[in-house]
């Protein structure tokens, strides 16, 4: 590792799942020369040969263990589901000095876990990067992936300020933009402002299946503000089947309050008042055009 | 007009509401050759002013009476709580054996209407075209605007057969796809493919603001997943209040049953039911992924 203020080096980062988050986060960092080698894990061969193809690995196992052994960094890019269990089976093996992180969408089980099974000489920081796109796999993988995205960073007991202070390093040098938050904190927010969402959009995907079930009429008699309000309702289920449960909780209070907003909305309706409708889709509008801000749209802002 | 199967051609066409969707309707039936002269209605002088401009209208009043006298093809493109009103100022000076249509986006109120308060000497079918811009005014007219999408046909008690199947030419002359449905099946549909969609958003977009308050943490944590689940909230919400007015049985029916389904999924969260999660979330991708067919997606297929 360089000085204080310097951009960290690693001697060799451990990627376990080398999928499109995991891959890119690999290019990003080797792009930027903070690493020497990677070594990428995955279960599947198919993948590691992929991961090996497109740069992303110097070297690839299915082992998460013969990885992690000699890593001075260490990656989790696996389903949220699928980072406490990875974590346990890794930390008899983690060098002493090792920086630890993930990069699930929820934070609170992955840092309670971490806090709980790994050994006080490494250190961990939960990560979660807002990045991703439609498409998965190393052969998708892209070096600016994080580019001008948020990317949270969390303290946790086993990795205060200067461990947090080495991953806000890495992160401005792949590009993307540090958001240092406690993890229920991260939690609570990611709940109305993503998981939320989803669990609006495959709802209404569901509805809308049952009261039109004529798939040909549905997409003849459908126009573009159906396609774009359940677009993320394609996403693999099993990562937010994963999504849903470690956030059960925040995503209930976000979902119910919703529903009463929708109550409130659809009574108006009901009742003929005009001027309550006006006033809910006048703010509904106002919140939305925020959300729109240049500051928002797209990488690189 | 000219004789059955052949196309339709007026010598006078009023078009009342001459903004986006009336224009790109006058501009489209003028480059199909069915109409002689076009006449603009439009309260402000801008728009006038701009429909002259863009070649929508030969010339243009703020008098939709004065526009209707003469007209053998009224076109009522206004907003949906105001083409009640509308039939009823111009129904007594309609000339015999006048067409006239609406687009609006509910079909059972204006239907009703003109039942109601046409004399028998005029047709009237309802019209509803699938097709629309963000932007709005005669100046994005544009004729192409309804090729390739979905433009309802609604017979009522003062448009039968005959009346039907010459706006169905009229319609196909223009490149749109007619679907001639019942006025009540059309807005059950519509509550669901359309209507609902756009309570969920604006709720949505609503619940958001209230559980993350700080404009600029909305805009800075969250992705693109938010903002197209949202996107539709920023409509105008003048328009909506009168479709959700218009139509709040249907879109009652269909909001609450969407709450119902997002109450299970939220269930199964809280339960750490991963089975049946699991099971919704597959199915609502599946219904998600029949949308997105080819047949659905964007103008000319």
């Amino acid at each position: 590792m360089s000085g204080e203020g310097g951009q960290p080096r690693f001697d060799r980062a451990a990627v376990l799942g080398i999928g499109l988050i995991g891959a890119s986060f690999a290019l990003a960092v080797r792009r930027a020369g903070l690493v020497g080698e990677t070594v990428g894990v995955a279960r599947r061969e198919s993948t590691r040969q992929a991961a090996e193809r497109v740069g992303a690995a110097d070297r690839t196992t299915p082992d998460p263990r013969e990885a992690a052994r000699d890593a001075d960094l260490v990656y989790l890019a696996a389903p949220v589901g699928a980072l406490g269990p990875m974590l346990e089976s890794i930390a008899n093996v983690l060098p002493e000095g090792c920086l630890v992180t993930d990069a699930g969408s929820v934070k609170g089980p992955v840092c309670a876990a971490a806090e709980r099974v790994l050994p006080p000489s490494v250190a961990f920081v939960g990560g979660h990067p807002m990045a991703g796109s439609e498409r998965s796999g190393p052969e998708v993988a892209d070096a600016g992936l994080f580019a001008g995205h948020t990317y949270f960073l969390v303290p946790t007991a086993r990795g205060g300020d200067e461990a947090v202070g080495r991953l806000e390093r890495v992160v401005e040098a792949i590009g993307a933009r540090p958001a240092i938050l406690a993890a229920d904190e991260h939690d609570r927010i990611l709940a109305a402002t993503s998981h939320l969402p989803h669990a609006l959009a495959s709802s209404l995907a569901l509805a809308v299946a049952r009261l039109v079930p004529d798939p040909e009429a549905r997409a003849r008699f459908s126009a573009g503000g159906l396609r774009d309000t359940t677009r993320i309702a394609a996403s693999p289920p099993e990562l937010w089947r994963d999504i849903f449960l470690a956030n059960a909780e925040a995503l209930a209070g976000a979902c119910r309050l919703t529903m009463e907003l929708l109550e409130d909305l659809v009574r108006a309706a009901e009742g003929g008042d005009a001027e309550a409708l006006m006033e809910m889709l006048s703010r509904a509008q106002a919140a939305r055009l925020d959300l729109s801000s240049d500051a928002a749209e797209g990488p690189g802002r």
